[in-house]
């Protein structure tokens, strides 16, 4: 059973640290890997954490601050390098295209693979993509531009069929596929064993919401509602909240206070800010209000 | 006395590694810091080894390749965010201002300083810079796009003055500068000290040149005779020779040749690639052919 896990390449805010890269992750789920924003050295971390470049298809920027797209070009271009021929799929708010073609065209030319863009519109709450697992929402943020957080929803996963019951039965090969999605069998005298009888329910599907960079802004609850885990952007202590408010970010409190009311399963804030030497003293304030908090980590990997 | 020290800030060549980022430098003279090359995660490093982002003024950019510009924009949107207010000089070939500037205009606006382009020839050997400290001189290289080298000279420094001297002959604090520029003083009663009984030498000037990325092409060579230290890049082993051609790159070895019949003081091999594990294997390459050879390694400051 491939697991479902989110690693976090980088989590620090506009400045980086000694510690913190600005905002990259990795959403692995079912084998496949999806990238959400892809600050500067995002290709690095990536290389750090072995990371292959050919599971990766998709890339998700909320929105067009320099911690948040900056690793793009690199990242594209040492694809090509590394002799990608698949097709590589950013989704983004237009004005990305046109900021990165130029780029594309002068540093990338004659590469071994095509760069697709996909729209998206911040403003919309929609489903922008979808695959055989997983289909991903916008969420409307509210930043000092327009910015969206993002959905991962994990589709139904197939019920888990008993080895018992194939050989009990002699179930062929070619009817496994219709029992794991939910049907029942007929034997060869005729009876008809329920589904129930041959196979064990699946896990359940994981839900994940990215939530960065945004103000306090509680329409997004019933988004993010009852998600697995919700990583929150928490760049200020509660001591900055006026600065928190005229940047429209978030503290620390007031994400959990997101997580607490959307009752998520765990909550990981990042985005951290490079003014706090130490971080115990946002993620104790989270604590406070949301007992299931992380604080998040560069190059550290989370099971959902 | 201030020291002249160089510091590699990445020393990869295009895929960044877990151990080496893409090219970049600082190179630090009487207290003044020059960048030459910026590739992805400068910005980054700098941060990481406690670089002011205040004492540098001028960043050298060898040539349009991303790894060695891909950190641009992510430093100057920083330095903006630091409340920086000291323009910042780029000097490159012209077409780095018609890719950087509708991305400064998009994510830099309304920034607090300012950033000024100049423009270098690449095919030239020229002065294209100089301040109190130093001349900067470009040495044309021979590499798949248009690039060119860099020569550091420092300026003649100031005699030093001996300080018995000032108070044996009483001399007044108006007339130091003059003494220590060279010329001679004479006491109150008509007596002419000379300039060598008053002073001593000052320590030589630095030559500190870079040459990255080039293929072996013996034209540097009266460049960067006699330099102090040369950084010259040694991408590939001597078994991938051919490669090296067709990629317009230099074996270890090469680097070394240029090193040893331009009679310089020491040798620092960089630009290394990421397919070599074990890199010791170039620097026994280099040190076969020039004894006084240093393997690059980031992060790590070199007196010069």
């Amino acid at each position: 059973m491939q697991k479902a896990s989110l690693t976090i390449l980088g989590c620090g805010s506009a400045l980086p640290t000694r510690k913190n890269t600005p905002s990259c992750q990795i959403l692995e789920l079912r084998g496949k890997q999806y990238m959400i924003d892809c600050g500067e050295g995002s290709q690095i971390r990536m290389r750090q954490m072995n990371f292959k470049a050919s599971r990766l298809g998709h890339i998700f920027i909320s929105h067009l601050h320099g911690d948040h797209c900056f690793g793009l070009i690199g990242l594209i271009s040492s694809f090509g390098m590394l002799g990608r021929t698949a097709e590589l799929h950013l989704h983004a708010q237009p004005d990305l295209e046109k900021l990165l073609r130029p780029q594309l065209e002068y540093f990338c030319e004659g590469m071994s693979y095509e760069v697709v863009f996909h729209s998206i519109d911040p403003y919309k709450h929609q489903l922008i993509f979808e695959d055989r697992s997983v289909s991903v929402y916008s969420i409307p943020l509210k930043h000092r531009v327009a910015c969206c957080g993002f959905l991962f929803e994990e589709k139904a996963r197939d019920r888990n069929i008993r080895r018992d019951m194939i050989d009990f039965y002699n179930i062929p090969i070619w009817q496994i596929p219709a029992i794991k999605k939910g049907s029942d069998f007929q034997t060869e005298s005729g009876e008809i064993i329920p589904n129930q009888n041959l196979t064990t329910a699946p896990i359940p599907p994981k839900r994940y919401a990215y939530c960065s960079d945004t103000a306090y802004h509680e329409k997004i609850i019933p988004y993010v509602q009852g998600v697995d885990c919700l990583y929150h952007e928490a760049t200020f202590s509660g001591a900055e909240a006026l600065r928190a408010q005229s940047t429209k970010h978030s503290t620390a409190r007031q994400a959990a206070e997101i997580a607490r009311k959307a009752q998520v399963g765990k909550l990981i804030i990042g985005h951290l800010s490079a003014r706090y030497s130490d971080q115990n003293l946002i993620w104790k304030e989270a604590k406070e209000v949301f007992e299931n908090t992380l604080l998040a980590s560069d190059m550290t990997s989370y099971e959902l």
